[in-house]
């Protein structure tokens, strides 16, 4: 008899199409290879070196305010420009290059250098949630695609423990993007209902990769997970984008991401390393309906504080590959408190 | 005037339609984050406790041969099972899974626990070559994709300093597998000719991107390149699969591998991490023609020996993004000696 917890097998992701490679036996294989270093929390509130605290000055000699809450201005490096002539058009299906325009921001979460999301307030939480959808509805006014997102620790190519996550955005739809839209479209003109309500639904019923349940949003491990510990977080309600969000779901979902990012804390006893990112309804005038506003957790951590999952060799040749199974991962998430460790009594 | 050299912009990938942001002004941005150690060369040539040298003990308690030359056995801990029981058909968009089954090698290049690809003689590199080959031919009777790739350097997720590649085999045809499949036939079925036959031969003509070029063999840094310094290893003639190779076309692959990985390690002078493997026609039955067998290598160094890219954040969320482009990375590769540093005189 076929037994996922136990036999090789692959699932399907069907935001993307893509597939992942589950191998359930593989956690046992003995690691000797690359340990990182563990994140522990030991900055100060204050880092007079930091260019994100307040009222230090950045690389362009510029100066931060004396910030309370957040504080957001545009990436001194931004990998985007707002300004890109127009390019040849190329036929070409061998060179095919289009220029590329938007702009990066850089969002300080809080003006204390040593406070990670799960360490805030709710409070404070909430005024980042407040903060994302702010930045989602103005930019998304000029842009096409609007990607909120947080690279958090030092294994994540986070250069600055100071808390703070990015906006970039750019005229066309990237490749995710792209493909989740022709994914949601393809669903919703089959069932008339957006693919990740329907998905919701349908693991609030069965709670087998329940992570993270309030009244209004719900974190699962997705059936389709690539990363060891990644979750999804989702409305229960119909909700195409951020700037939609009412106060008390805001409120509410300051909630959710303190108790997600709290028990990803306690899974090791670490600042959990992390990808965060937010994906709505496009802003470039198409259907908004299929679309259902979700966020990516992708965690690298696989075994404990310094050994990670390294998407290499045959991941990047051929398919992404997991060592324990969604079911697994989202009861080892369960089983940790909703507490943040160092605010436990 | 819209300037590839100075303007962000996107290329497309034909063979898998991805699409990759160059950001050729960033590589100006300054780096505080993580630094990787440098891996230089220091190790032994035999290692008691390696479970690859010939003569030890692995895991399992079984002994490695006085192997001399390559030496292949099957992985102790395989993420791909040779028998799985069929699963019930599903067919329910939402929780899609099916049965996975393979088999996983592992390859060990030579019994020198020291000496890696471009420090092995010529011939050396030849016998791993036929490996390949074998290894190929074999499992090509039995599964429809075999996967032949090296995971090199710690931070590559290489857990073991001696030498040695794998090969995972599936029945399926995995993501990137399936991607190359479909744009290599959409191409074929417009221009008769395969996808990587032309662009070899556009390559070959403009120069611009390549860094080796053999009798029967061209190593560029593609023009959709990902990596900063990634590579696209191409025959120059029609070939669809490894074991096509005769003779003459595997002693020039042995020779065109030593200078491409030679010119890698010089260029940062450290042992160059990447992740590399090869593609080639599937074994399912389905017309070759429309395929080119090439070989990928994904190498994540950007800056020096210490600092690498990170693709995370917007490039998990969104796309790829590149901060240098193909052609600078193609020059500085080619600016380098084709002889390794620790053998030159
Ligand atoms: O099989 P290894 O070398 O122990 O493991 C390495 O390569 C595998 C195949 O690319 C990956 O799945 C692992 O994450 C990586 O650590
Ligand atoms: O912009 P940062 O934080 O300096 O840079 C980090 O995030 C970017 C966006 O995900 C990545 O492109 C970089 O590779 C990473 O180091």
């Amino acid at each position: 008899m076929f037994d996922p917890a136990e036999h090789s097998h692959r699932r399907r992701n069907p935001l993307t199409g893509q597939w992942v490679l589950v191998s359930p036996h593989r956690a046992k294989r003995p690691w000797q290879g690359q340990q990182e270093a563990a994140a522990l929390d030991s900055a100060p509130s204050y880092d007079p070196a930091c260019y994100l605290c307040a009222g230090n000055a950045r690389v362009t000699g510029e100066r931060n305010p004396q910030y309370d809450g957040t504080f957001v201005f545009t990436n001194d490096f931004a990998a985007l420009m707002k300004e890109v002539p127009d390019a040849p058009p190329s036929d070409d299906p061998l060179f095919e290059a289009m220029p590329a325009r938007g702009t990066s921001r850089v969002i300080c979460f809080s003006p204390d250098h040593a406070k990670t999301l799960p360490e805030l307030p709710v409070e404070a939480i909430e005024r980042v949630v407040d903060t994302w959808c702010e930045e989602t509805e103005t930019l998304g006014a000029r842009y096409a695609w609007v990607q909120v997102f947080e690279n958090k620790g030092a294994v994540m190519g986070c250069s600055n423990p100071h808390p703070h996550g990015q906006v970039w955005t750019c005229e066309h739809l990237p490749n995710e993007a792209s493909a989740e839209d022709a994914h949601q479209r393809d669903y919703f003109a089959t069932h008339a209902r957006p693919l990740l309500l329907d998905y919701a639904q349908r693991e609030a019923d069965s709670k087998e990769r329940v992570v993270v349940s309030t009244d209004h949003w719900l974190a699962v491990v997705p059936y389709w997970a690539t990363w060891p510990f990644e979750t999804l977080l989702m409305p229960r309600t119909a909700l195409q984008c951020m700037p939609q969000l009412d106060r008390e779901q805001r409120r509410d979902l300051a909630s959710a991401l303190k108790e997600l990012t709290s028990r990803y804390d306690n899974l090791f006893r670490c600042s959990f390393p992390y990808s965060m990112g937010w994906h709505g309804a496009p802003f470039n005038g198409s259907d908004a309906r299929p679309w259902q506003l979700h966020a990516h957790f992708y965690p690298p951590l696989l075994r404990s504080a310094t050994v990670r999952k390294f998407m290499v060799g045959f991941e990047m040749l051929a398919e992404a590959q997991r060592d324990l199974t969604p079911e697994q991962a989202a009861a080892q998430l369960r089983g940790v408190s909703p507490v943040h460790y160092s605010l436990a009594p």
